[in-house]
């Protein structure tokens, strides 16, 4: 069998650095993308190289949209805070239609390189409640993708795999060690220095940090107040 | 009755600024948004802030993706000649997950204004086979937006509105008029010069003159060659 060419979503961050390993273990050849979104936390693209690297990616583009531009999302607008206590409902952290547009941007590029798998890092357990994350959003992207494009009006659409999603965080990290993911590379934290040094108190440190205490495993992150 | 927003997607050709003049007559407050793609054809930008601002647009955004540097489309890779004779099944100006795109881009814009409505001017006859401007693609976009969204979760998705999808261009062409559009203003050729002047040739350019003939009205469009 011929190694198929897949698009990996790559933000940087532990989830989708587990993906990169589970495609590249299943014998794809992983076209990683990033988005540039004018997240705050630019570190974010930095450990995205990082990880498309050691991870094996046959290469890594990073697509920019300026979703700063119109704001609405503490990642995205300065002036929002991010949150350092759990909240109730979806967070001010979600970025709107962020998994939408992101998934949209690799369909078009697995359009262009005849790829009929795309791969995303979402994860319903420890995912905020941010809405773009449930199977169900998935599910109905998958349809989409059939009616959207050349590929799949002649009949062999793209299919979204998410092999996190109904995984913990402590399991994402185990299989993750297994496949051999540095996780020290990753960059979780929606405020990280530029170093990439975290926060520790956002939510996604919260997680993060949580996960590693129940996979029973060392938490490699660097952490800007140790 | 409080008027609503609405984000209307502007390209600058005669589809698009139809649309913009039928949601302003519906009572929306229209937020325009183009997309700069990296399309051949930057007099379509320009001809948009025109009309945006003809039609009466409340403001009007471009946002950046650059589909231009995975190319894949004669409309973003100029070194794929766009044709200017018919030819059979999907075009190569057909630009992979485009549509996908912009609705994304929309709601997420919609998302952040509050706004309920999205506006696009696709249209299944008169479109070149493209398939992401069929009902049933639409369709799907709308269940996917009433899953991705804050607002979806919070029981009030946005809506798509398509009120072109089943005219044809000469139908459309006596709407706009109606409606006071100035076709002057648009730019609907794939490889229109930088002054906006159109080639006359490509499919496109062909669509447009035969819906003016069809409609019995003048068409006001500049070609390069008259």
């Amino acid at each position: 069998m011929t190694a198929s060419a897949a698009v990996v979503l790559l933000s940087g961050g532990l989830d989708s650095a587990t993906v990169l390993a589970i495609a590249r273990q299943q014998g794809f050849i992983c076209h990683a993308l990033s988005v540039d979104y004018g997240q705050r936390h630019a570190a974010e693209l930095a450990a995205a190289r990082r990880v498309a690297r050691a991870g094996g990616a046959r290469e890594h583009r990073v697509m920019c949209v300026d979703l700063a531009g119109i704001g609405g999302s503490a990642l995205t607008d300065l002036r929002l805070a991010v949150p350092e206590t759990p909240t109730t409902g979806i967070p001010v952290t979600y970025v709107p239609a962020r998994n939408t547009i992101m998934l949209s941007l690799a369909l078009a590029w697995a359009e262009v390189l005849g790829a009929r798998d795309v791969f995303i890092g979402v994860n319903v357990l420890d995912s905020s409640g941010y809405p773009d994350c449930r199977p169900e959003f998935i599910a109905a992207f998958g349809a989409l993708a059939a009616l959207a494009t050349r590929a799949g009006v002649e009949g062999s659409p793209c299919r979204v795999h998410t092999p996190l999603i109904a995984l913990t965080k402590a399991e994402i990290i185990r299989e993750g060690t297994r496949l051999g993911v540095d996780y020290g590379q990753t960059v979780s934290c929606y405020q990280a220095d530029g170093e990439g040094r975290a926060c520790g108190r956002c939510e996604a440190c919260r997680l993060r940090r949580a996960g590693f205490a129940a996979a029973g495993l060392a938490d490699p992150t660097r952490y800007q107040r140790p």
